[in-house]
């Protein structure tokens, strides 16, 4: 590394996975790496691990000499810092950067979605929630959680998919593609294996049945298109929540948002615009507090 | 204790409390207790902690001298044991008691429900199940657990009741008496305290709200009233699906079974009838092999 240069790494962690991204000074994309999950409200331990190990890999990347986490500025946008005590329980463990700006994954996705201009962002992923920044002025909505929130979300679909199979099984809904497509994918034969799996399965788990909802939908099956609509209808309310904002601009962000996109509201497909830069972008311009107007800190 | 004489006792494990009944051997009621959950599959070490306790408690309270649970014959019906190698699991535990018999909860409710005669039970209670047991051949439903299953039990009217409480304080419901209800139970003021009392909570918690819902939906609050509906058309589809197998008698048991009785279906209400014995009783039914057949057992 060249003395006197700076470096800043963006840190994007989500339910199912922590990604980093590295620049220079200029803005030049070093490297990016990904690790575990890292949301703190659900595991504080395992956030900063892969916090940590995202970052470290990130460096070994970039295969600059000399250069080690104490010399680079982070961002840190994380899913469950939201909530309070979360937030001051993580601020609590001693960080290895050389300075460290911590705020949730929805800021650090709106403000890259939208390079640290005005707008509104719906995170359609693993988990479902959405966000507007109008002068400085923050509306989130949504989230809550795999138990009571996050509907519409991928894993939303898996568990409203596997509940449906359940109820086939049972014989008190009639077996059909859905629930025959869910045990394949699976490798279940009966609710006793299916109920097994689900015991100990995090959110991230259930999302991975997400894409076979939305293809089987695609399909015209009927008990997938039941259940993206009701998905759909859910991400619908969010949008129109945010647009009573007026955003200047509102983008999709998650890993389900292009498939999900046409079961949406007609008005807001033609409203989504694609994010101009991806959330661990956001999370650099965020580790930069002099770019940033005192209120979106 | 008098030489020669038998004791037997009856465990009803569930995800909320775990009961013991104790009996002489001409049928007498010695005494009752209750201890925490026993849920095997959720908490095999807390399950087997509470079994203990609610029989060492029901022995106490006998005050029969020289009692011990080595001289004690039990029944267990347990929550979760349904799942195989959960039982395996589970009979690997050295047990305390003379001679030890082990099934699920819901088969205990159902030999109680109808003195060890065929017939089946809908339990609407923390969770929700069927059972139905003609000509020895048992037919179990539902269940599932709170994450993919146990549709129209305390425990889903709670967490719909949070759910929707979220979607007002979101803005994207309107906030009404269901929700203003939630929020004055949990003594919460906005979705962030919402949220963190969920984080870790378990059915049983949720289930404390169901009394509200069912309440609210008897003074016709619509929301209320749609969250019981759902409730009640999927205990409809359990109840009918049982009377397939044409029962003699169907009875429900469970917590909330009385306040949801009236939203079920008028053919499904009628039929209806009250257990002859409580689920302990039809676990000391269970204890004692000699009195059923072979294919109870």
């Amino acid at each position: 590394m060249n003395k006197g240069s700076e470096y800043f790494i963006g840190i994007d962690g989500g339910g199912t996975k922590c990604k980093a991204r590295l620049e220079d000074a200029n803005g030049n994309l070093l490297s990016e790496a990904v690790a575990g999950p890292a949301n703190v409200a659900r595991d504080m331990q395992g956030a900063v691990k892969s916090i940590i190990e995202a970052s470290q890999k990130a460096i070994e990347c970039s295969k600059i000499k000399h250069l080690s986490l104490d010399k680079v500025h982070a961002g840190l946008g994380l899913a469950g810092i939201n909530l309070p005590n979360t937030k001051a329980q993580f601020l609590k463990h001693s960080h290895p950067f050389k300075s460290q700006r911590v705020t949730t994954d929805l800021h650090i996705a709106c403000l890259g979605a939208h390079e640290g201009n005005d707008g509104a962002i719906v995170i359609v992923g693993t988990g479902s929630s959405g966000l507007s920044i109008i002068q400085h002025r923050h509306h989130e909505l949504g989230g809550h959680g795999f138990v009571v929130g996050d509907k519409g979300s991928g894993a939303w679909l898996g568990k409203m998919a596997i509940a449906h199979c359940l109820e086939t099984l049972d014989g008190i809904a009639t077996a059909n593609e859905l629930s025959a497509a869910v045990l394949r994918a699976l490798e279940c034969e009966n609710a006793y294996q299916l109920v097994k799996i689900t015991l100990e399965a995090k959110p991230a788990f259930y999302a991975t049945l997400a894409p076979l909802v939305l293809q089987l939908a695609k399909q015209n099956q009927s008990q997938a298109i039941a259940i993206v609509e009701e998905a759909a209808a859910y991400i619908n309310k969010l949008s129109f929540r945010l647009l009573e904002d007026s955003p200047p601009r509102l983008s999709f962000i998650g890993g389900i948002t292009e498939p999900m996109m046409c079961h949406l509201d007609p008005h807001i497909q033609a409203l989504a615009c694609k994010p101009k830069l991806s959330p661990e972008s956001g999370a650099i311009l965020y580790s930069k507090p002099q770019l940033l107007t005192r209120e979106c800190q």
